[in-house]
């Protein structure tokens, strides 16, 4: 079993290479919650849907995220009766929040939910979310605890960050399976995800954090990092607020307590030393997924470098 | 102000009517709840929306219900995920629904809900609900005790009708202002609906009843059957099952308790007197609402009819 920690669009099209060379029942993912946010009443889980929907072949690729070909017809008449309307949620989009609300309110969990929709989009991979219970990332501005969806989309990452703080984290446990899938893992990915809003609350859930350190199989993680700044998303305002270096040495220093190889883009070959002085070694290659080749040599790659090759 | 007991399509065809000859500010419209249903979790309230979508001019004419030219994408994506398909939700309709669930979880209720919306959409008549708890309109038949919409939409009225049960009834309480607004009423018209599912349940609400026969204003029913079936639903089959004429004759047995005159249309004149024999005047007229001219000419003789012409 080979387990993938997972943000959203990065960790997503780099699952698409990975299926491409091991098999999905040989897969566990599991998946940033932090993001999760009610619109209208209904419970969204961006980061689990961008990988159902990209692992699907249904996601609408120019933006990484929703259902390729969406209308907007029920939140243009939502906004009609004074809804906010800077989270674009299209129609189709919409039925997989409206269900997951609808199991939600009949008492299911958001793992047993996840798991009936990915099998319901044929995926035979585990997606487990990081946990059950609410945890919330909410960014620290000069404005005020902003939740990270308002500070990206609706703020547009203009305000600067403060600090990051994942409510509720403390006091969450970790999905089922989540700390078992760890411990059994012949290898544990950390897919090129923002390391502050995607994988650092999920490293805030009690457990994950030592169970990674403990972890018997290698812990390599892909730099979303690439030439100073984050491929997609904010990553970079995030590291800065925190006072992290924007760069593969930033985030491997983030992880360095349990990391055992850091994967980073070719163009950052001059970086291997800094990586390696944290010691930390450190592989230059192409992490660059233009296309689906890219992708599958991308995950060969880092299998290979897992002692999986 | 003149009081409108109300169901769906016949009720919203009367009121375009209506609101051509009397100012949409004197009137009152309290509306049949016993058809709402969730569907998807979400709370759909049909005979509201389809009096305040036909009243702002964007109901699906053609079906009396929904809103024209809407699409079915969500629920399209939502059968993908097993719920069932067989009650019509499009993509802008499923927008009031999501919104009323938003604001009924936050704890408004259907009345102020109801008077939010109708406000969005530009009217300036007062809806009430009949009542603001769940009062649930159930069709006794053979194969056992069917939700309304299971029995009319689901199975397409094929089961024999044992009985009518108005589950919740007894126990609910009328919607704040529905039985000062009948007291006070100038007149109070019973709109041409299935006097069953659609008044029956008004009706089954306790207070309804005395506030209908004390009323100072004049009761006036416009009979929903002509030439011996309905203009539209199920309400022969309802009437044959708990054993009623299908006519004009019957509808005014049912309202004989309270009603002062009924008006029925032309074609069934030679009913005068039947419906005379039980106490109850009767005014022959052009009942059928092909279009807008026939609408107001119906509202104008029921007025007339009142003593407000």
């Amino acid at each position: 079993m080979i387990v993938v920690l997972a943000g959203g669009v990065g960790a997503a099209r780099f699952l698409q290479g990975l299926i491409q060379v091991v098999p999905q029942e040989r897969l566990t993912v599991i998946v940033n919650t932090g993001d999760d946010r009610d619109f209208y009443g209904l419970h969204v889980s961006p980061d689990i849907d961008i990988v159902m929907y990209t692992l699907s072949g249904i996601v609408d690729e120019t933006h990484g995220w929703g259902i390729r070909n969406d209308t907007y017809n029920t939140m243009q008449q939502l906004t009609s009766y004074g809804n906010e309307d800077w989270f674009m949620l299209g129609d189709r989009d919409l039925a997989t929040h409206i269900h997951r609300t609808k199991l939600l309110r009949q008492g299911k969990t958001l793992s047993e939910i996840t798991d009936e929709l990915r099998k319901q989009f044929g995926l035979t991979l585990r997606i487990l979310p990081m946990s059950d219970q609410n945890v919330r990332t909410h960014i620290q501005t000069p404005a005020g605890l902003l939740h990270f969806q308002e500070y990206m989309v609706k703020r547009r990452c203009v305000d600067p960050v403060l600090d990051v703080v994942f409510a509720g984290a403390s006091e969450a446990s970790t999905a089922p399976g989540v700390l078992d899938a760890i411990k059994e893992a012949e290898a544990i990915l950390i897919a090129p995800s923002n390391p502050i809003v995607s994988i650092g609350s999920i490293l805030a859930i009690p457990g994950i954090h030592d169970a990674l350190h403990e972890a018997s199989g290698m812990v390599v993680a892909i730099s979303p990092i690439v030439g100073g700044a984050p491929i997609k998303g904010p990553a970079d305002k995030l590291m800065l607020g925190l006072k992290m270096d924007v760069s593969p040495v930033g985030v491997a220093r983030y992880y360095r307590d349990f990391l055992d190889v850091m994967v980073i883009d070719q163009q950052d070959k001059h970086l291997i030393g800094a990586i390696e002085d944290l010691g930390i070694p450190a592989v230059a290659t192409n992490t660059i997924m233009r296309d689906s080749a890219a992708k599958k040599a991308l995950a060969q790659k880092v299998l290979e470098v897992a002692g999986l090759g």
